[in-house]
């Protein structure tokens, strides 16, 4: 079995005394070998988290039969407990959506192709055919899909139609992320609730400064000496979902609203790619509104 | 004369065609040396900003001459030009007002003994007591005046009392900088309009996240990534003043709010001692709601 | 005539009195608009140094006539006087250098693709073939030379027509920068010199930390907790040329050589692409062995 | 008991499977509540390493029992394990050692007064009476050593007295910080050894570029666009001790190194506080020359 290969074990329940030591007690029995192990036990909420990375080639038996072993020792923690176990011989799988801005497209493109990314990107859905020639060049399926503009009437049901038709797209891949790469849409409430904790965002601003529309503008109006990205889950409360990740760049008066779009591309590149990394090695576990991020 | 004396001219007015060129003009026709220069062309406001430091001893006159003779240049830039001439060695003034929490002092008070910044501190304004063994060790006058809570009434003439002892405590020194370091008062607004562009505050948020109250507590609920601090001039509208400098340290979902509380103290202290560096140094030019730094 | 356009001026000399008086009094009689302007007197070496940005449209000739008059300028400041004037309508032009790491590639693939960089990617040549597909999806050439490994004898022969062919693929197109994107061969003395000033290397390392090969692997032994990167000019003293650019991120003890190498890219990636754009710029004046960057 | 007061328990060992499982099980069985954990695997040396918090009202004995009891479970874990057990009700103490530069002194004055940093500061030791007064304002005290500049004959007799005189002063309080905060003396080796993992050293660059004298007069030489500190253990090989903590901030060609110097005072003093403060929270575990930093 090759050496390289490990199951990734991610748990959090209520806190109380005992639960690493039932954890480290099951893999101990087992022959498991722990690579990597972060534990968290948060005083505001008195949830305990965990992730722990286990040694293929030291346990007895494969991810099912872990799967089944694991669950009985989630069952002892409480009800309320919630756990997964991955296997990283199975590649993760990911589906991208764009519109016309390519930066986030180029960058996750050029992570793909260098395996820089441990997933396999599966399709990308775009609300131009702009990006349609650089994807397939990276042999990856590129499908449009027009959204019109929000309206009443016709305009929108063609728009339901639209995110229907995106729904399918996305979900006949089971993708493990879906990545809004500067998509630009408002998911309807449906979309967000289907693809909970798999849909990523980046939003081009240090949340919660800046909410809403040109948020490099209102930066720029407002004399900020920084501006920033922030990396989120999407969730139906539009900017205000978990985040993940977050950066800032130095800006000063002479940089104008255009420089601060040119620059903070620089910065939305890497806090998706940071954040995007971090979702795919199941270090992210989300409680309510905030993230627990094992790096 | 020393060599290291300075001229330092600042210089703000609408932007036009050869403004560099009579400005150079003047200082090369007096044997001017200029040794630091910053210019600024505003396409927002189509506005000019200069800042130049002039070696004092290669001008064959003194510092009152030199305004005399910069004003009919300023003077030829339109009616809407504002302009200081700062001569290095007359020592910048500054007084300190603080309430209990002691991080900004302690850091102020090292950074003026070991002569880092340059500046006299004239006196430090205390709404308690807690500070002023520290400060007259430091051979600086402390006076501590009271401010009752905000109220109705004879609260409020109390209140009023002490912004008009506070005014005539700070304005026997005509101070350069009046520093609110970690002050926690809201001074009124006429406070605001005679202190205008002296008045700097340290707000620990970075704005314009989390204005008001608490705002590692707001920053802690919300679950962000980065923390930050900001330095800005006091006006009339709560944290809302031009922003001098910014900056943030990077937290994570094992600090609490009163980790992020410990932790903002580094940011705040060094934010606030960039901002009021570049204060007494003249390289801050505000124009409506924004700064122009000349770093 | 495109209001966009402008003729970027930069000047070093011995630094003396009058010197921005007759470069802006110049301009200032041809009515030369200034947008951006950058000045440096280095106390070290009695250097100026000057950048000036001049709207094309507010120049009532083009720019050759611009050179000749400015010549005389120039002349009038000294013997020893460097100046160039570039104009933004004349596409600055680029080769790129490769070998098998693609990170960098796929980075200014993108840049140029989106028209990030103000530049024309003349060609790519590639020590391999592995990243020809990419570069020709892109509509970019790419030819392939190959260079042996150091040796004696045939070898070197073998290795001196690699270079002499590679300076024939790179010269045909005159490039503004010839970008070593992880290119890993020693440049000849020879190339060192006829391409001095235009080709950018890419250091994994913050120099000069960790000379020579593998950088972060020397990291990783010396357990430092940043690692970086350095963009710099090319001289034939191999890692000791000016450097244009650095930046750093963190890492702990948890990250492996090969966490460094995969986490390293990121920040290259952007000291290469901020320099680039820097030098692309004009914003880049060369002293001995320090670069002036106005930023 | 004080629900604040914790158990901090450090150890390494070589790399098993079950010694998570049988630490975990030995603080289960006893009631013990973990509030914080770090687990590392170390796969280049194959060596472990973990620090668990417990709170003490959790367990129903004192440390010195708990050390009793965890001595067996170390031993079970090999004769090369090393542990440590602290309590947090019982203070931390420190002894700085200074010469005339003072900015980190005020610094870690100011965050002992206010309680930032938990430790007990029980002397100063300087080679000038220049920072008595201000140690002594602050309740410390404060001792004077005169070391000669080193020499042979009687310069050298006359140095090792003086190290003698000091090594008498620092160890009569056993502290577990001797901080150099500036010292500027290079320790005599049996100094290093027996202050060894007690010792931290502020070095003002980022090491290991720029090791011994004037690092800031090195880096403005070499052209660097970022200047840095380093927080090590001291030891006998001068500069290269383990890490603990560095950072670093950007300079550009308007810096001289003057400049540097100053600003660079402000990365000493956060690197040093940062690394001292970890030190003093048992969160540093030196393995070999490198250091696992449990943040």
């Amino acid at each position: 079995m090759d050496s390289d290969r490990r199951f990734v074990i991610t748990l959090s329940c209520p806190d109380t005394t005992g639960i690493v030591a039932r954890i480290a007690g099951f893999l101990a029995d087992a022959g498991g070998w722990i690579v990597e192990a972060g534990y968290y036990s948060d005083p505001g909420t008195g949830w305990f988290f965990t992730r722990q990375v286990v040694r293929a080639d030291s346990l007895p038996f494969d991810a099912d039969e872990l799967r089944t072993r694991f669950a009985a020792v989630a069952t002892d923690l409480g009800s309320n407990t919630s756990w997964t176990v991955t296997d990283t011989a199975v590649a993760k799988r990911m589906v991208l959506l764009v519109t016309t801005e390519a930066h986030c497209l180029h960058d996750l493109l050029g992570r793909v192709a260098t395996r820089e990314l441990p997933v396999q990107l599966d399709a990308v859905i775009g609300n131009h055919e702009a990006l349609g020639d650089i994807v397939r060049a990276h042999g990856v399926p590129f499908h449009h899909v027009d959204f019109p503009l929000p309206g009443n009437g016709p305009r929108q049901v063609a728009r339901e139609k639209a995110f229907d038709e995106l729904r399918g797209l996305v979900d006949q891949h089971d993708p493990d992320a879906i990545v809004l790469a500067r998509f630009m849409q408002i998911l309807p409430a449906e979309l967000c609730a289907v693809w909970r904790g798999r849909a990523l965002n980046i939003h081009h601003s240090f949340l919660p400064s800046f909410v809403g529309a040109r948020p490099y503008h209102q930066a720029y109006a407002r004399g900020v000496k920084l501006i920033g990205a922030t990396c989120h889950y999407v969730t139906h409360d539009l900017d205000a979902g978990p985040i993940i990740e977050q950066d800032v760049i130095r800006v000063d008066h002479g940089d104008t609203a255009a420089d601060m779009v040119r620059r903070g591309r620089d910065i939305e590149r890497l806090v998706l790619a940071r954040g995007l990394r971090w979702h795919l090695e199941d270090r992210v576990l989300v409680h309510g509104n905030k993230t627990v991020v094992f790096r």
